[in-house]
Formats: structure tokens, C-alpha cells, sequence
């Protein structure tokens, strides 16, 4: 494992980036719905925090059967116990980043975590 | 805690999320930098590996001494112990977000760590 590893995404409607760039602390995708679609079930999870990042368009989330309006700019926590599903506007796509962390597991962060040279 | 948060974050040049939604298990920011800037110290990290996705403009991440380009839709990751200094271009400013993740902390991720509604 070198100490960085860097990847273009331009052009690319999905795709899964944990072992492309070899990370160890979170499974990040790129995602993009048409108008009017959907993910086609309910899911939740075992360990995982999932963000989600909408990059352009509208959309909304279905969280324990309540609905979250989603758009360009927005960021969203869920936790891993909460059943979601995510549709794109009736009227627009939505293009999003999904990152997957494990609940719990940031013990450091930013001036905490740096070491400075 | 509820199930999920949620934050718009249009017209924000530099904000820090983790307080604001909650997250426990990353930490991640909105960044930017007007042309010709740049992160002005080198850093690495105790725990965290971070990645950087570059969301508009154009600049150059220095790792270890090596200069690694970057442009919208790159995605970089970064070890912990890897010395880092990030720049703008001189002709372009750049946005993007930092993520930052305990290395090695994802134990499954997707498919292993969903559970079907």
C-alpha cells in the first residue's frame, strides 16, 4: 500500500471506490438516480453510518417511514438502525456520494488527530 | 440522538460537520480555496486516513514531496502518516471535501452490512 492512492470519477453514473483506492476506513460511492427512480427496497445496517452527500438534483429519503427532502448541497446522517430508501424527484435526478463508516469508531479528529511537520 | 440529521450547506465556504450532524464514525468538511493559496503547513495524522474529493476548480496535494495533481472528480486517499500540503492552482481556485476516518476501522461495508427490510 503506497501512502496515497487517486482516482477519476468524471463521467461515471456509479461506482464503488473502497477497493479502487484502497480504504481501510470507509466504503465511498458515487451514485446518480434518473427522474423518477428509485433504490428498489428498505434497507438498514449492521455496524455502518451512512452520509449522504447530494452533489446535484432533488430527491428523498424514506427514514422509518418519514420522508426527507433532498437536495444539491444537503448532507444527511443515518443511523445504521434506521430502515431507508432513496428516490430521485418526480421530476429530477439526483446525483449523490454515499459514505460508509462504522458507527462509533472516530475516537480523533482534525487539530486532536494532526501531527504537524 | 435521532435517527438521522440533516444540514444544507449552499454558500458555505469552510464549514466542519461533525458537530452539526451528529457523525460518529468520520469527520468531513467543506473546504475552498481562492486561486494561488494553499493550506499553509504540512500535516499527517496519528489514526485518521483521509480522503479528498475534489469537487470543482483545480490544485495540486504535495504528499511525502511528491506533487499529485488534482481536478474536479478526483478522489484521493491518504494514509495517516503520510505528510501533506494542499494547494489551490495558480489560476484556479478549488472546492472540496476532506473526509476523515479511523484507518482501519471498516470492518464491512454494503452488501455484508446490510440488512434487507
Amino acid at each position: 500500500m503506497t501512502n496515497y492512492s487517486k482516482v477519476n470519477v468524471n463521467g461515471t453514473d456509479r461506482v464503488e471506490l473502497h477497493d479502487t483506492l484502497g480504504l481501510t476506513g470507509a466504503e465511498v460511492s458515487v451514485n446518480f438516480m434518473p427522474a423518477g427512480a428509485g433504490v428498489p427496497f428498505v434497507h438498514a445496517h449492521k455496524q455502518n453510518e451512512e452520509i449522504y452527500i447530494i452533489l446535484e438534483g432533488r430527491g428523498c429519503m424514506e427514514i422509518d417511514g418519514e420522508k426527507v427532502a433532498l437536495e444539491a448541497n444537503d448532507f444527511l446522517r443515518v443511523s445504521p438502525e434506521a430502515k431507508r430508501q432513496l428516490f430521485a424527484a418526480a421530476d429530477s435526478s439526483i446525483k449523490y456520494l454515499c459514505v460508509q463508516v462504522k458507527s462509533g469508531s472516530l475516537e480523533e479528529y482534525t487539530a486532536n488527530d494532526a501531527v504537524m511537520s
